[in-house]
């Protein structure tokens, strides 16, 4: 049986509440393998790290670690906002077989080059990953422009 | 007067030696203003750091911290190789003004993707960053398919 995408997202949002709660950026991911194995969870870590590239998806695959590419293939990226053109990217790099993201009213990523290069983009329209993003936005413009580049 | 890409280009260069002395992938980069100043020089860190995400770029954006997105866009960004899907993803979440690449003979990455996002980008085609890259690639064939998600 696949792995239950609500779940999946239940650990992203999670993530996202402990970075809010931690001073950062309410954006979480989870790697999860077609198999049921969490290969990792993760947050952004802009302003817990002082990071300008651990961005919530790039956290979460640098705490699965190192994996052969083969392993990717087989895994959900999980994530509580459309990801940026970088966070696009390293699916796309490892080729990640889906992308689940929460929701993509507060921000749209690169949707149509995942979806380009093969990858199942599914977009579960959220409202808690919305309202806690919002919240987020709206209390801290420019920290999160500083995140978005702007 | 514009920072000379020759310069620019011998700082990655000199990232991907360091690399390469020390175990690792041989990737350079470096971030630098177009007044001259250098804000940061990285490498791919994926066997000194056990690191999935800190390719040459990534880790050239991490070492130069935090800064406002008006920044990045006065700023190039040197590789030593063809950025792949991840880093060109960073250089076009952040701006970056333009991409100056020591070779993409053993490697092509996201070159398009940064052209069609009005990234400048040049391509020096420098014989010291082929041969270096294509030592790697020839004596641990394994582990840089490991860098690129094969």
């Amino acid at each position: 049986m696949p792995f239950d995408d609500t779940l999946g997202m239940q650990i992203a949002l999670e993530e996202a509440q402990r970075s809010f709660e931690t001073g950062g950026v309410p954006i979480g991911g989870a790697l999860i393998h077609e198999d049921g194995t969490i290969l990792s969870r993760g947050h952004n870590q802009r302003f817990q790290k002082d990071s300008a590239t651990l961005h919530g998806e790039i956290d979460t695959l640098e705490k699965a670690g190192r994996l052969p590419g083969s392993v990717y293939k087989k895994c959900t990226m999980y994530t509580t906002l459309s990801p940026c053109d970088m966070c696009s990217g390293a699916c796309i790099l490892y080729g990640v077989k889906r992308v689940v993201i929460g929701e993509n009213e507060n921000f749209v990523g690169a949707e149509e080059l995942l979806r380009s290069k093969g990858i199942e983009v599914v977009v579960m329209d959220d409202s808690k990953c919305k309202e806690l993003m919002k919240r987020f936005i709206t209390e801290r413009p420019s920290d999160w422009n500083e995140d978005i580049g702007v």
